[in-house]
């Protein structure tokens, strides 16, 4: 419920098309949203056509296919659904039409938008480990309408492969570098390009990297200016806060 | 050094303008650009007009005017200096015209731009302890061309200030959040806006807020989607960020 | 044994019922009870109608049927087992006439009393991962003879579904407010209402979460008054102190 | 604004007394309240004739001097500021009627009212050292009205000590457990007594005592039913809840 | 090899019954001992009549067997092995007479010897959940000549039951205190005896218990003297020091 | 008061020389010791002849002089005051016959006692850096009644000053080993002697010593057995610990 | 791709031999080298006659054989698989003829060179449990051409091992040593040798240990010069670096 | 006392020239020496001509210049002092003609030997703020007869810094990289050289930097082969360690 929606509520009462105890009934019913705040209505508009999403990890199967089934019947254009084990994906897809992506472990219904951003978002990692965190993100960012460039298995360690990269890099409008046990890729990046960079430090590594401590702290220290860091494993997070940049409210 | 400028070389070596060695040294001499990469250029590209940053901390007085001295030289108009003590900013505005922030604990050679960016970027603070912190923010953000609205204290132990300025929230087109303690200020923040939101926790607190790491945490694992995070008092490191964010490159 | 009985005593050793040394037997025999120190009589008080409870956790299946038995044989009218495996259930439910709660993994034995608080007491979690938690604090503080309001799902991501449900939330005598993550949502309760409110962090989350403790600093953290904490996933000492609290001595 | 004033307002928009856009006005500019949440006026009622506290750390005696101005103009009868050092205190006293207590780091303005809670406040402390934290906590909770019995320094390595004063602590409502180091008096009261137990580690002891998180731990891990936590040196914070504990709405 | 071996081959030296080279290579032989060092001989004296022990863990059952049997031939009276799993233990039993004590995961090979020590090792436990550890304990310290009085599940949640067994305790030689949780039994038992209190941290425990740590924090930070800690669930190291305090050289 | 003692008051009663209501009363008088328990006869017999002890830290030099001061008025003949600073000492000098040791912090009021131990305490120190503990513990030890050998900076670093020392190490009756940094001290003579092995880690260090966690680990896991382990820096623990092994109650 | 190539390309756009483009091109197809960074080439230098190595853990079978074959293609000599489960070597070894070393979870193909070091590398480890993490590194010291002793189970617990192989440690050019638990014999061999020690932690031990922390911090706080540490259980790290150190470019 | 040393000790008793008496007290006089160990005798090898090192932290002016004194009896020709504060300097200065190094905290007696080493020793820090740590270990390779190349403040912020460098890098025998915040440096440098890499974290940062825990867990996690770390802030041990490589004993 808006600005005009309220108004439009008063202006019924003040015709006594509805009482005033109807009116407050109403505000209660749909809570937030009777009260106008503008938030409810901004993250409609945002959504629309693009997909909402489900977390999956902790749900069974029924509450799954229970949620998208109600998403589907208000005409949901595209459900996405993150966490999802191949198991539950099976159960899933037994009653509703899901795509199932098993690395990103990423349940799909309905079609990829069109590309809608101002830019493209350029997902890297540091090694082949880290892949299955950076296509979450990249699934995530396609499916809210992005152009994803895909660059794996870059890290300090074969440096030359990044520096063969750079073009690709700098033409970024947003970056996401993905990277486990001591996540210098995140500010070598960061170092080297002018857009956003986000962080996604990794729980790959073993001894001292603590399941991702190491990469956390290692980017939150980052001594280049322009990045910042989201969870450990966090693809769908930064592939959300990519495509959000890229689609800035007002460009 | 571009691409073009790279292919130019090789013409000159073609043409004979240039030997093969001199253009080995020319390489040396101007490392990284000299061999083409982008990142370089772009990045003097981005700088075109805005204030280059001198980190303050760790450094003498005589190192500060001196670099700013340099700077000056050069044409630069504005120069920021973060993390300047009180005492060094003595020292070092008795050789420049600087202006002094106390309480950011920021200094500034020059006139601050006019903003460019395009929306507003909204500082919303927990209490008002974290001030500091947003100051440095807000005068690293405006200072980058960007219009800061200031909203301080509206910490979710008196959450009523929060919501009785959401409308103002909801037309950022990003919003820093900073807090102390737990932190909750940057997720309910999330929970309630659509673009994209930076958590800056800040070392304000006592006992188990470990000089920052609980809010830390706390913004970490937030679970509102686009929020990301940086290092604990990093009010720079959050103004430059939103300040590219405001400046998409083909916005 | 009372201030009264050991008068008793002291009495009957003066009218040489009893000689000194079986007094100092009977002493040592009931050992702290003899002394007449008021915690046994007052926990005797306390529990009387109350279930005496079983922490079924690294305990056989015989154990615990063993202790039940013993309690059932001394005329115990509910007996509560908490943290009871599905397994143990239904081990210890072939002798016993158990009802087993799967979510809470809480077994029972007898009725549950009717609620004898001052008040009732609201539980709200941040999401449905933390519903296990919930309903062993729920089933808890309903064994001790409490009215629960159930509020799950309620966090901060979806900020406005709390908000519609704020008059629930301010007649509380006692909220329990269980999250994992960031565990934003009990400093945003806390910041809401006036009466105690405890915090539950769950091990919900994963990477920085750190199985709970971001969720517990948060919480230890909250700048709101009148928050307190127990341990991780500890949904049986939220549900006990809730109803201490619920039951007030002199009320 | 409760619900009778929403109510109110309604019945002016349909009465014509007042225009609908007027009364969207007034729902901004008196945010929450306007909305007719419940929380604002709660803490209304509960704050009547209680003391308004102010956290006095990292505010300037002239920001503390402002603030408790106001709310003398405001007609406030007892206000209390916390971790007041004796230099903001001796300049808030040039002034203001300041009363300050030293050890607690507290600042009084007005009378203590009359204890007007159900029931009596034991303050425990395992030594000496305890104590700042012990008085922060005690005066608090005499500001908000209670009876505070102080037990101070009866740690659990003289052990007699604290059993000769079981009748004193089995009476209590509610009981306040302040210790350092390896905090073992909060387990040991709370498997003595029926009454809720609030635990404030304090940052006394050295080596692994790691400035409270030893204590902290130790008291988050009680065995003990009925025991809650609050943050590290958090007296205030206990001694507040301990007021609404002792101060139950409906008894 | 002690002094007065290392002097006769010195003597030997003189009276050319053996040539200095060879003197040599005996001394590299026999490593530490041909020099003479008391320790190896120190060993031997305390060791005469005591098992050998070997660490199971990680090690093969045919291993164990091997090393089990050298000691046989040996002569060794009294094997201990601690930390072998059940299947292990089965392997090993088949070519070798061994005794398996399930719970405390010990296999004996021989028969226990006479208690030889100047008093008794009592062992507490806090709960029913430590009585592994205790076992490891125990069985340590009767292999090694103690008598030892099993005392569990005194923990201060059921606090009478501890000082009901105050006497038992008050005549140890040694106390070993084993709990998990908050540890706070440790503390208590050491406010209460005059002996050496040995604490054992168990992994009993869950969320902030975080594997024993807490119990660990909150033994070494005892403000009670004469406590001292060995690594958590190391009931055996706990054994074997109790045996050698109940054991003085001089005694 | 001990068991004699309570007999004796119960036949007192049934002589009819104290009435029933006055026992009670004297057992709440002194309290715990008033119901016979052993603890308190046993500590005063344990402690006749040996020196009370003073924590000095935190508090003021009026607090300690009045506790020293009662002290002497019952007859204390040694009184040990730890952790006591420069400028308390000197404050306390003015009023009593204060011994001050500088290095170990500690001062004392009468006269060191013979020594009265089984054995010898050998206090061995990885550096020089630690010798200020080892002088508290030290002290702590001799004025206890115990023959104190002091072995200095014999580090693993420069092994072979340890290995010369080796005869006077093997004839300890307890060896308190001190080391900061690694703490690697301990775990060798661990591995050596057969006597008790009591760690002390020291804040020694620096970087990734944190404060002494490194050495306190290190302690913890010695793969030696006979090694237990006290709170970082407390020498006074580890002295009085030695002490008590060094007197053993049956020997 | 070294400096005489890139003025060999350079000579051959002066002769007309090549455009400009294509030199361009070049340049990209094969990123670093084309830029003339020795990096690549010294890294070829080195390698030459050396295995390529292959990080087995989280690469499927199929990825291991597909890289591993195309490196025999190349001509590749001698091949490491390092962290190779049993059932991935089985599945590799299908196709490939492979040598798996089950201990060390490590698969080769091909020769072991001639040792071509300066000297020899002496790996000691603390125990049998670490023996894994030793042949990991010997195998890759091997694979590189060095000479390996082997000295295992030389933990400080059973000194006299260490001390009677002290000759042959003292001839070592390079010592890794490798222990869990409390890791005191990299400081004991740092103490006594002349050359780089490489500490290499190992997650063996339990309770504190903290899976291997306590050893990586008591190697990284040794007090001996010349130490080092790599990461815990990090053997092909060491066996990598000691290589290198016995391989000194200009020796 | 070496082989030949002690047969000669022998050769002396069979010859009836000392008394196995004497023998033995020789033994024991110069400890580990007289017992053979190569240790000593290879130390002092190594030593010979170089600086003896006293580590200057937490002595006292007296201590270091007495020990400075006697080294100087001993005919040492260069004494360093490491960790010398500007205060101990100027005192020991007084009596001893030292030459004080402010930045790096080093004092010395006596003049820098001549490079001997192999190659040369590259230290690279990422930033103006690792200076005196870097100055330390650049000070201490000298003073132990290698050639030092300096590159300071070539942090992946300007990365084109360290790129335009790589030539000097590539050529160094050993590379010290110094860097505080997220030490991505030394990853970045381990990815592009072939020789060893000793990385030293810094305390240089804030916030979640932990004093230069992230540095040291970043290093100890690089990706990147032929990296090892010291101690945080260990510039000495840095730089002792590279001097020992560059100087390998059979080169």
């Amino acid at each position: 419920m808006n600005k005009p929606e309220i108004l439009d509520i008063f202006k019924k009462i003040q015709a006594g098309e509805i009482s005033p105890e109807d009116a407050l009934l109403k505000l209660r019913a749909e809570p937030f949203e009777d009260l106008g705040y503008a938030k409810v209505d901004h993250h409609r508009e945002l959504r629309r056509g693009v997909p909402e999403i489900i977390y999956g990890a902790k749900k069974t199967p029924e509450q799954i296919a229970g949620i998208a089934g109600a998403m589907l019947n208000k005409g949901q254009q595209l459900i996405l659904i993150t966490r999802l084990s191949a198991e539950a994906a099976e159960a899933v897809g037994k009653s509703l039409p899901l795509k199932y992506h098993k690395v990103a472990q990423i349940g799909m219904i309905g079609e990829m938008p069109k590309p809608s951003g101002i830019g493209k978002i350029v997902i890297a990692t540091g090694g082949t480990s880290d892949i299955p965190v950076a296509e979450e993100a990249a699934l995530t960012a396609e499916a809210l309408g992005n152009e994803v460039v895909r660059l794996y298995d870059v890290g300090v360690a074969g440096f030359h492969r990044l520096l063969s990269n750079l073009e690709l890099i700098m033409n970024a409008q947003v970056v996401i570098s993905i990277a486990g046990m001591e996540g210098a890729l995140t500010s070598v990046i960061g170092g080297l390009v002018a857009c956003p960079v986000i962080g996604v430090p990794t729980s790959v590594g073993y001894g001292a990297s603590f399941g991702g401590v190491s990469a956390l702290l290692s980017m939150l220290n980052s001594c280049a200016s322009g990045v910042s860091v989201v969870n450990i494993d966090n693809g769908f997070g930064a592939g959300y806060l990519a495509s959000i940049i890229n689609h800035p409210c007002r460009a």
